[in-house]
């Protein structure tokens, strides 16, 4: 079976755990024609950006294997019919374990606590004037989207005393039956995302981007939660209104936030970019990571052993692994 | 009874959670006098400073209830006889989650990435020079020490895929039967100390600093730790020797280091204190934090609900509570 990536990642460290029925070819996505000349017979096809252009190239496509795990790149309307695309597994466990980690790190207040400590200056605790730090023991966690994600979120928050309320587009679907999970809600229901603002000490965005994500959490929303309230963002970016989360961030409205998903991304790999319009690397209530969160060795071989799979079962017996 | 606090912090906030049994008075800890007086006629003690000047002027003393978890400040040596110390309670959790939210900002590598990318430049992850960050999942935690800050630590650890071997003073006394306890071995035992150090992905040092504890992490046993290995300190400064961490970590002979506890302290508050001779601030492999790891309301509301009814307790029924 014909298999091509256009990934400008996933390149030859696919290769070597691809198997004898797999005729694999992989084409530099930057150049045009390079790429519509790969896609013409790809029946596979491993890409994070599919479209209309590529579309009118393709002629035997049957599956589209997406690496990361957010498939807004993949205009779905283009697809030829009954073309199903697979996206990336394997960094769920690191993102969980960002998303527990920042929490405490915002609460103990470390960033500042270090700056500080550093300029032999003792911010916080009984030697400082700062006082006390936070806890996570006892606190409400609400998660905005509940895939792979966030259901190795729970079990965490679980065992540092979390309880857990998570909103999905596909409630019917879920099970409820996680350790630690209080109650899981529709994500297409306006007053149901409302109720997790107001009713969480920590939001995680942990959804698709698309367009009833985009913009979710507004001003209103980022209003109706309380001061101490702290966000996480390991979505995409624009899941949250980037002007009304800087102002509110700035206000200290909500108390903090870890972001791992902006706004503006690097053209080129090493090109200095900031990563928003607005200042956020002037406010220390927020930690800042070039969505690096799930960038482990442990992530690209899960990832890559996932990816051979879906590949290798469906190049032999044509259907995706069980 | 007649309990006296010559606590700096634990004064007018313990008064109200005492029962009518209890005769309450304060002494200013720094009036030598004013505590020599105080204490002659104490039944219960309230204090982390006991020492013979001060055990000479007691003459009715049953109990010491030393607020802090460290007792180093107790010299039990000269403690009427049949006098027993209870120490602090309720910052085992927020320590606990220090301990796992500092292990994975160090293998996340977050204060580096927050400082880079406040500059526009994306360090880690797949846009970045750094490129991979690091992750917990299936790692191998050790505990020096295994009180009640390690037994809150191992379920949390257990969560996050790492499994936990533990090193106690008491083992005869200690429960094997917590999950994602691998091993529980003997803390006076030198080769099952350099076993552990050899054997973990991070150590995390949770006992009491005691002459057979300080130094106990020395240049020899920092060489046989892995080149990726983390410590995290939250028991007292000395228990690792100053010097031989500082070069550990300047050499990069371990990974990185989260520090709670230092080996120079204020003599008063707010006052400015490099909390090392050596220049732990110029590594960017440390988390330098001002022993606030356990210093939250939770904490505090946890200790004093704790110490009345410890102190309610021996006043009424001549005992401890069960």
């Amino acid at each position: 079976m014909k298999v091509v990536s256009i990934s400008h990642i996933w390149r030859e460290e696919l290769r070597a755990s691809l198997g004898p029925d797999v005729d694999y070819i992989t084409a530099d996505p930057d150049d045009e024609a390079a790429v519509a000349d790969a896609i013409s017979d790809a029946e596979i096809l491993v890409t994070t950006k599919f479209d209309a252009a590529m579309s009118a190239h393709t002629r035997s496509l049957k599956l589209l294997v997406c690496p990361s795990a957010g498939t807004e790149g993949i205009d779905r309307a283009h697809l030829p019919r009954g073309v199903d695309v697979i996206n990336g597994q394997g960094h769920e466990i690191p993102i969980a374990e960002y998303v527990i980690g920042t929490l405490v790190a915002l609460r103990q207040k470390l960033l500042q606590a270090d700056k500080a400590l550093r300029d032999g200056r003792w911010e916080f605790g009984f030697l400082g004037p700062g006082g006390f730090v936070g806890e996570l023991w006892g606190s409400r966690l609400g998660l905005v989207g509940f895939g792979r994600i966030g259901k190795e979120i729970v079990p965490r928050a679980a065992a540092f005393g979390m309880t857990t309320a998570a909103l999905t587009m596909h409630p019917e679907k879920a099970a409820n039956s996680i350790t630690g999970l209080a109650r899981i809600g529709d994500l297409k229901n306006a007053d149901e995302v409302d109720e997790l603002c107001s009713r969480s000490d920590a939001i995680v965005l942990c959804c698709e981007l698309s367009d009833r994500t985009r913009g979710l959490i507004d001003a209103r929303r980022l209003s109706l939660m309380p001061p101490n309230a702290l966000i996480v963002n390991i979505s995409r970016g624009p899941v949250a209104d980037e002007e009304a989360l800087y102002e509110a961030l700035r206000d200290g409205a909500i108390a903090g936030a870890a972001l791992d998903v902006w706004y503006d991304y690097p053209q080129t790999k090493g090109e200095r970019t900031f990563p928003s319009r607005f200042p956020f690397s002037e406010l220390d209530n927020v930690i800042m990571t070039p969505h690096s969160s799930g960038w482990t060795e442990g992530h690209w071989r899960r990832k890559r052993a996932r990816m051979a799979e879906v590949i290798n079962t469906f190049a032999r017996k044509g259907r995706l692994p069980q």
